[in-house]
């Protein structure tokens, strides 16, 4: 853990370091992925068979390809009631924040008598991936399914590696809120290929979203443009901006709930009062060794956690800014946070005042968990239901209309040397001499 | 130019091989471009210099790496005033149709008391990549620029290579229009490079759009994720489907203004009457030769031109939806251009009745000319606003709106082994306990 103070006369210097620490592997997995993808492109079900009994260890021709929607109400029938309880209000709370998300088509008339507009309309197919193992997060179903199904997307299907034909009953219960419509049993970048290229079993999809290792990332780089994918997610991040009215072991435990995800992932604290900084720290390290995710929680921090004291609060925003951060939490009196969070420019999502912990926003505030990391703040955004969605504009002129602005679209076809752009315009313009 | 007829036996086989048609060049330029990306990195501005020296065949030590606002404000005055006044028009209606895509704030409290809600912010600064050459079209720059200018961007950067020193005085009159802070006369990959990592002269930016050859659409591929980018851009389309009611030259001048862009350009007619087909494909036989793009339109007419003869128009809708078309023409009566739109599902931007032809909306109609190509319009949309634009989602509890939905999420951070996220929402639940 790094403890830097603005008033420091080194602090720019070990701020920028911080902030342009690049958390990121640098493993090079594109070659092996480039590998299976051309692979599954070749061999479709062959390949997914091949490499799921090599991975998995799971035999799908004989063990079975798929888990039924039978087998997810099943999971969801068979939840402990305080869980069902739990995920049925989690996805009340996002269906409806994602339902108020709907884009709102267009249709206008100018003044010249030109109807323009855009009209939204879901993608025929999405593909959600889940990971197996130790990142498979209910919630995340939740918070993938849910906004292609709010979109209106007709077929969602999820990809799910079941390792030695290990299913996680939780997970299932989610898919079956979610509402999916098709689960293969199969994982990794041979996933991403299959619903992005299609094989003889699975259909192909129009996007491809959800959280995964290295491989299941680079795979979806490697089809962006073949489909649409949420992003290019890297290790998660959270600041918060605390004042010495905080309790010590609150904070300490928001910052470590972000480091407990990954080694990988990042926690700050920007705070006016270095007591309360040592108070924090202290705390961090009292809490690390009582909960069982410790060793995670430990290298976190160690590596990329920091406290950081400001003159005043306000002096943190900038500096937060450079760090766009996935998370961010302004634990202040709620009108000092609404101030603060007046100036943020940068963060994927921000929890105002001390009652509004970041992890109330993995699973049941309603706004996406999926958010943009690694600085990707500066530019991208949650995953929302326009994700899973696409927007077609149009136009429709009459003689007026055209005759308004036609001949400007005939002039400039012209100064771009495009002859036949101006002759469509210009047969039109002139319909008397046709 | 293949013809084909809906009713005959061999057609659903030789509309699939059309559906399926990748026209997408297979140079395979990622290693070079990694190279070049990788350098530009490195060595910064001494690489764009020896790259531009080395492809522009010019020195911007000694002639200058900038154009300025002054000499793009003189080419906008110097320009012809009919082709200023086309510029100033489509800029107008361009600014007034993205102004209207501005998205809105949400806030607003649900039962519980829990405040939620999204705002929306430009990035800081995007980046604009201009081709030289052939493909340097003025439109292009007020339609990349102008989104950018309207979301609130604060620094525009253009990128532009200008070989042997040469510009386009249209091109730096659209700069001007469009309000372009900076001008770099840097091209290619190096470009794209040099606005993601930035330079010690160039700052990096957070988006980067623009059309460009191969090794600029590679470049932004690569970047991706470091910048966000907007596309993944092929080879354009036009999918016209037309009755007899149509003038055939009409029609075949539409089609060519497709064919013209470029060989891989693809241009296909849907009509309900066989003879008309007849009539609009000798009518593009015969105006090939008269316009100075006839090698480019003969050879994509050639290689790609269509002319299918369905049963009824509303047959051609679900083909169509095959290729979802970067732009579809539905030149037909008003009320029957609506009926089919309804029943559209896949296409970048629709032109609706019989005079609406495409080539407006690359110039003047308002709406965006970049695309989605190569039947990406399945999953993504034209730019807008929205592109140079981020979401941050935001909530904010209090202790009862907290009561309300914290023991779900305790139970989930359980359910997911995740302890410090439990303890974090926990700690606030029982704060008598503290």
């Amino acid at each position: 853990m790094r403890r830097l103070d603005a008033s420091d006369p080194g602090f720019a210097a070990a701020f920028d370091a911080l902030a342009n620490d690049r958390r990121e592997s640098d493993t090079d997995v594109s070659t092996d992925v480039a590998a299976i993808i051309a692979r599954v492109k070749a061999e479709g079900d062959v390949a997914l068979a091949d490499y799921t009994a090599r991975f998995d260890r799971f035999d799908l021709e004989t063990r079975g390809w798929s888990i039924s929607k039978e087998e997810c109400a099943a999971a969801y029938e068979a939840l402990a009631p305080e869980l069902r309880d739990a995920l049925d209000l989690a996805a009340e709370r996002i269906r409806a924040y994602h339902a108020a998300q709907l884009p709102e088509d267009r249709d206008y008339r100018d003044g010249t008598g030109a109807r323009l507009g855009a009209r939204w309309r879901a993608v025929d197919a999405a593909g959600v991936y889940v990971p197996g193992g130790r990142a498979a997060y209910p919630s995340s179903v939740l918070m993938n399914l849910l906004p292609a199904k709010v979109a209106g997307v007709e077929r969602i299907v999820m990809m799910t590696p079941t390792p030695d034909g290990e299913t996680n009953p939780v997970v299932m219960a989610a898919a079956h809120i979610g509402g999916v419509d098709e689960i293969w049993r199969v994982g990794g970048a041979q996933a991403v290929a299959a619903l992005a290229y299609g094989t003889t079993k699975i259909a192909p999809v129009d996007v491809v979203t959800g959280p995964g290792n290295a491989w299941v990332a680079e795979a979806k780089r490697q089809v962006y443009g073949v489909v649409g994918i949420d992003m290019v997610a890297g290790p998660s991040e959270i600041v918060v901006v605390a004042d010495n009215k905080n309790e010590p072991h609150v904070i300490a435990a928001d910052l470590l709930s972000q480091a407990e995800h990954d080694p990988t992932s990042q926690s700050i604290l920007f705070t006016d009062d270095g007591d309360f900084a040592d108070a924090v720290a202290a705390a961090v390290a009292g809490i690390i060794p009582t909960l069982n995710t410790a060793p995670t929680m430990q290298e976190s921090w160690a590596d990329n956690g920091a406290v950081i004291v400001v003159p005043t609060l306000a002096d943190a925003i900038p500096l937060c800014d450079r760090l766009a951060p996935e998370h961010l939490e302004l634990a202040v009196d709620p009108a000092e946070a609404d101030a603060l969070f007046a100036k943020v420019r940068h963060a994927g999502s921000v929890f105002l005042g001390r009652q509004t912990p970041e992890a109330i926003g993995d699973y049941v505030a309603g706004p996406n968990h999926v958010l943009p990391t690694g600085r990707r703040a500066r530019f991208s955004s949650g995953l929302s239901v326009t994700d899973f969605m696409k927007r077609t504009s149009f136009l429709a002129l009459d003689d007026a209309s055209l005759a308004a602005i036609g001949p400007a679209a005939v002039a400039l076809a012209g100064a771009e040397g495009l002859p036949a752009h101006a002759l469509s315009v210009a047969n039109r313009l002139n319909k008397d001499s046709l």
